[in-house]
Formats: C-alpha cells, sequence, structure tokens
C-alpha cells in the first residue's frame, strides 16, 4: 500500500528525468530524499534510474532504512557520501558518460567536486525537479498537514491561559512548545513570540520582554506532524487594544480574506499576492516587505512561492499559507497567517481549528 | 571594545588568504558571517578582502545589520545574492580575474552556478579556512559556553521532578525545553530523551513511550547561549536499576574519565579517543560506533572532531565533547557528554554544574 505511493512518486520523477534527457538523478537534499524513499533519518541521499532507487545511508541507519525504504536497495556507506555514490554510479550499466548524469543544484561544492573528481564524467545540474512534484500534494499528505494545524490550535488553546500579564517572550514560547510537544507532536521552526512594538520586526528573536497589562502578541508558530508542516500566525491583545490597534487588525484581516477568496485552481499567483497588498494600500497603511505566502509540506517553505514576481497559476493541491501583515516600526505589528488547500473549483481553509483572536480586543 | 574582537579575527583569516595567494573570500556559512560580522539574521554573505569587509544583506536586516556590524561595510541587496555579491567584485579595485577569488565549499551549486556566471572569472574553492580559526575560543566565547552548559544544569535540575513514571518522552523534551525557554536561552539542537531500550539507539527519535516504574532514562540536549551552544548527555533511573545497568554505566563513566584525563593541549586527538575505547573494550562491552567527541562554538557540531581516525593534536582554546557510550540493541543504552575547555595545562570541566546520575540508582 506505502510502496504504491513511492510508485507514483517515482513516475512522475522518471517522466521528468526523460524529459531531461537523463538517465539517472543523485537525490541531496534532506526533504527529497525522504518524498521518494520514506527515509528519515540523517546524511542520506537517494539515487533515482529508471530501473531502481538507492538509498546511500551509514550503518547508525542500517535498521531504520530497513523498515522505512522496503521499495529501496539500501547500500551501506563507511566513506565518505559523494565517493560511496561515485561507486554505485561505476557500476550501474545503465549509467555512463554518455547517458546524462544530474545531481540537485542544493548540494555543496565540496561534495560536488568529489564526486566529480571519483566519477571522472560531466554530471549535469538540476533544480527543482522533485520539489516541482512535491507542491501537489497527495491524500496522506493533506492529512498530515490537516492534523498538524489541529494540533497547532490545540497547543494555542491550551496556551492561552498563560497570557497574561508579567510573562515572558521567552516563556510563552516556551509554554506553547511544551503544549506541542504534549500532542505528541514537533515544531516545524523556531516559535516567534513578539510582545506589543516587538511585532513590527517581521524577524523579531523571542526574548526577555515581559507582557504589560495593556499589550499585545504576536504568536508565529508550526507543528510538524508525521513530517509534514503546518505554519501560523495569531496576534491577540491583552487588557485594552488600542483603536489604531483595532483598525489596524481589521485591515489585516480583510487583506487576508481578500487574498484567500482568489486562491483557486488556475489563479495567478500574483493576483492573490496583490488582493492582500491592495487591501493595505486602499487603507493607506505602509505594505509588507515579505511575499504573501509559501507552499508547506515536508519543508515548512517550499513550492510555489506567494510573491508578486511569480508567473506561475496555482494548481489543484498546492497547500500554501496566506499571511499579509502590517508593520510599523516602534507602534505596530500585526500578521495574519492561515494554511490553505488549492482545489479545482476553490479552497479549503486547512487551519480553520485555530480561531482568530481568541483573546477578543 | 566589540570591534578589536573582529579586528584581530580579521588579521587570522587574512594571514590565510595571504599564504593562499587569495585577495577575497566569499563567506556563505551562516556561522562564519556571524563571527565575521556580529550579524545574526539570516541569508545574508560575508565578503573579505585585505582592507574591508562587506556584509550583504537584505531590507529585512537593515536595522539590524547596522546595530550588529559597526566594523562592516553593508550592502542592501535586492536581487539574488550571488548576482549581489558579483555586483560587488567586479566594483573592487582590488579584486581582479588575476587576484585569487575564493568561495567557501560549503555554498550550494546553484549559489555558485550564478555567482560563475555573472563575475565570469575563476572562482576558487576552500574549506575550513574560517573553521580552523573559529576553533580556537577566546574569552568571551568560552564564557557564553560555560554560561550555556549552566543554564542547561538548571534545566535540567528543574525538570528532575517530572521524571516520574507516566510521563511521556515528549513530555518529558517539552518541559526540558520549557525551562530552558524561562532560563531566556534556547535549544541548541532538538531535545533527545529516549526511556528504557529507546536508548540503545544513539538517533532515537523522541516519541509517546511512557515512563515505567522501573526504566531508565537518556537525555542529549544542548542550549545556545548568545550564540554558543553547549551539548550534554545525562542518564538517569527511576525506580530500581538492574544491576547490569549500573554496571554500564560504571563503565562508561569509567571510560569518559579516561578519555577527559588525557585532555590537554598538545595530546593526539586519536588517544583521546582511544583511551575511552579501551576501557570498554577491557570491560568485554561493545564500543559505540559514533566519534567520541566534537568541537563546540556558534555551531553545536564543529572543528575538531574527536574520532580515530583524526590526524590532528589538541590546542588550547578549543571546547570539545567527551561522550563515549554503551549501545545494547533492545536491552540498554547509555551515553555520558560533557564539555571541556583544552588549557595549556590540561582542562577544564565546563558542564560541571551539572551532576552525573541526580537520580541515584
Amino acid at each position: 500500500m506505502r510502496t504504491a505511493i513511492y510508485k507514483n512518486r517515482l513516475k512522475l520523477i522518471r517522466r521528468q528525468l526523460s524529459k531531461n534527457k537523463l538517465s539517472c538523478l543523485i537525490v541531496t537534499k534532506s526533504a527529497n530524499v525522504t518524498y521518494t524513499t520514506g527515509f528519515t533519518g540523517d546524511d542520506s541521499w537517494a539515487v533515482i534510474t529508471h530501473r531502481n532507487i538507492y538509498l546511500l545511508t551509514d550503518s547508525r541507519y542500517t535498521e531504520q532504512a530497513e523498515r522505512q525504504c522496503l521499495h529501496c536497495r539500501i547500500i551501506i556507506r563507511t566513506g565518505p557520501m559523494a565517493e560511496a555514490a561515485a561507486g554505485l554510479l561505476k557500476k550501474l550499466k545503465s549509467v555512463s558518460v554518455y547517458s546524462g548524469v544530474a545531481i540537485e543544484k542544493c548540494t555543496s561544492l565540496a561534495a560536488f567536486e568529489l564526486l566529480k573528481k571519483k566519477l571522472k564524467f560531466r554530471i549535469r545540474t538540476v533544480a527543482n525537479v522533485i520539489e516541482e512534484i512535491r507542491s501537489i500534494k497527495e491524500q496522506s499528505e493533506i492529512a498530515a498537514i490537516r492534523t498538524a494545524a489541529r494540533i497547532a490550535a490545540q497547543a494555542l488553546k491550551q496556551t492561552a491561559q498563560y497570557i497574561k500579564p508579567g510573562v515572558t517572550e521567552n516563556e510563552l514560547a516556551g509554554m506553547l512548545d511544551f503544549q506541542i510537544r504534549k500532542l505528541a507532536a514537533t515544531n516545524s521552526f523556531d516559535t516567534i513570540v513578539a510582545f506589543g512594538p516587538n511585532a513590527s520586526q517581521p524577524h523579531h528573536r523571542t526574548g526577555t520582554r515581559k507582557l504589560k497589562k495593556d499589550d499585545t502578541v504576536l504568536v508565529d508558530f508550526g507543528v510538524k506532524y508525521k513530517n509534514y508542516c503546518c505554519d501560523l500566525t495569531r496576534c491577540f491583545t491583552v487588557g485594552r487594544p488600542t483603536h489604531f490597534y483595532k483598525k489596524v487588525y481589521d485591515v489585516v484581516r480583510e487583506a487576508q480574506a481578500a487574498a484567500i477568496k482568489t486562491v483557486r485552481a488556475g489563479a495567478e499567483i500574483r493576483e492573490v499576492d496583490s488582493a492582500a497588498r491592495d487591501v493595505i494600500k486602499k487603507h493607506n497603511l505602509p505594505v509588507y516587505g515579505h511575499g504573501t505566502g509559501h507552499g508547506l509540506g515536508l519543508e515548512v517553505h517550499e513550492l510555489p512561492v506567494v510573491s508578486a514576481g511569480s508567473k506561475d497559476r496555482l494548481k489543484a493541491g498546492q497547500i500554501i499559507t496566506i499571511e499579509p501583515g502590517v508593520y510599523i516600526p516602534g507602534r505596530v505589528g500585526i500578521r495574519i497567517e492561515d494554511d490553505i488547500l488549492v482545489t479545482k473549483t476553490g479552497r479549503k481553509l486547512l487551519s480553520r481549528n485555530c480561531p482568530h483572536s481568541p483573546l477578543s480586543p
């Protein structure tokens, strides 16, 4: 049953190899190794030919690889990875100097140089072959991200009681992470908690600031469940919010809703992006410098990129974040982020269990 | 004052550039960018010439870069990083096709290919230029790692009360991480908690297993403080430990002590490694497959590698872990890991605030 999933993935990848006249792809990005082999350990590569898929790992992972990678040939390396890959390629009859060998562009120069030295023939470099395929999610992947978002909502709910004057950003982030662990999941990235004007820096580093009696909170966090990531941002107020904060919050909500409304298979990504920015412009507020969203999956940032510069259209089965924000340095920072499945006719909000503004302003 | 630290680091790096006949080094590894510029944001490179150091970042980080990098020239890029780097190099008078330009080998092929395309001259690749210098710690770095280890000890102490039958691995890891956050620090890597025979896999993934009445616990965790990492492993027993567990524990302690005793500037690293392994062999227990230790600093794994294959000697100012273990699949896993500063005459245990076996067997 599970093997069927990998068979289908490999079919799609091999179609791309044929199109590019390649006999073989060396897969070095960890998420791509997991996607094609099922293996979740570190320090491993995959080699995909038209006939087979090989997992190159080491003795720490023998047992795990045998359990997780039933459809793979497992090679336990002893020397450096690039040496093991070269050794394998030399043995494969379908692979030669003329047959077209490619490696992923995310590979380090160090590994590539060693591989070239050992293999002594031209290796092409390719980008996004597997990432493009990964961007369209299968049912089990959608289910995992949906569950991740549900766990995130539950963890945040269980943390709400700790959002009280006196708590520090660090403590609140720590308590949220604890609830995530209690729910048998992990973080998909380091939780960001920003109080008051700290939220105006989209990349604020969670620190020792204490929550005041009348204050605001931004929480940007994600849950990883069965290797799949969700990514959410919520903003709350404690005590009495200012009129201005409420106004900006409503604008960000409106901007997010406008963008979400445009999501469906075939929609131009730059239109989704501009739908959110237009609302913020209309209200004479500063438009955010970051993208409007990104794909989610085995990685917390993956294809598609949802930005003004995109020339692509959304495809059914993609899962993206929509996360517009308004940042006024030293004054206010509000971002609202949800996870959305693109469908043929529209969209499904995967993070709908996570209420907006649970502490009512 | 702080600028003096960077001046000294750059002096050491430029000496290496001269030795290698280089006019310029493109620094792409995040920890090396932090080490040379002080910048702690993401997605940034540094370019070091004999005259200047440049930080290439983007508009998200303008304010932070200006605050953190007083000794650098800051370039806010808009296009891809490699394009910005090529643009800078073309403008520098000291840099030409003949002057020797190098880039770090950890750079991705994608960035390297774009850089070559834009720059149109040969770029050399180098490894470990900055890493070698980083391996010798300055006083402020030693102080940061010492504090990280103290916070780790404190966090573990505050977690001890939760080590009770019924708690899951996930919950215990989450509680430990929470205590670390409360102490205004973060994890240096994902905390590993393994109960009972789960500890026999050195790469066990913290899960949903519950602690039993008579059981054992392995905790491998690290704290990051002021960007510097510590790394500790402790093993506890709950209820009545078996005679065999106590025996193995004592052997691992003896192995660790034997290795630590050999640590001093000038000691051969492979001798440090074998000191630990010899004790385990002597007791007819299986010798661990991983290295005996590794350097600690801005990264949780850095130079030197403490393994049987090393041809290097320890140097004063290096900080290393010593972490032998005994693993018998399905039966027992015990590893003890401490952080040690190499001095001219011997060593200093930086993690001495963290008692071994706080729950006495």
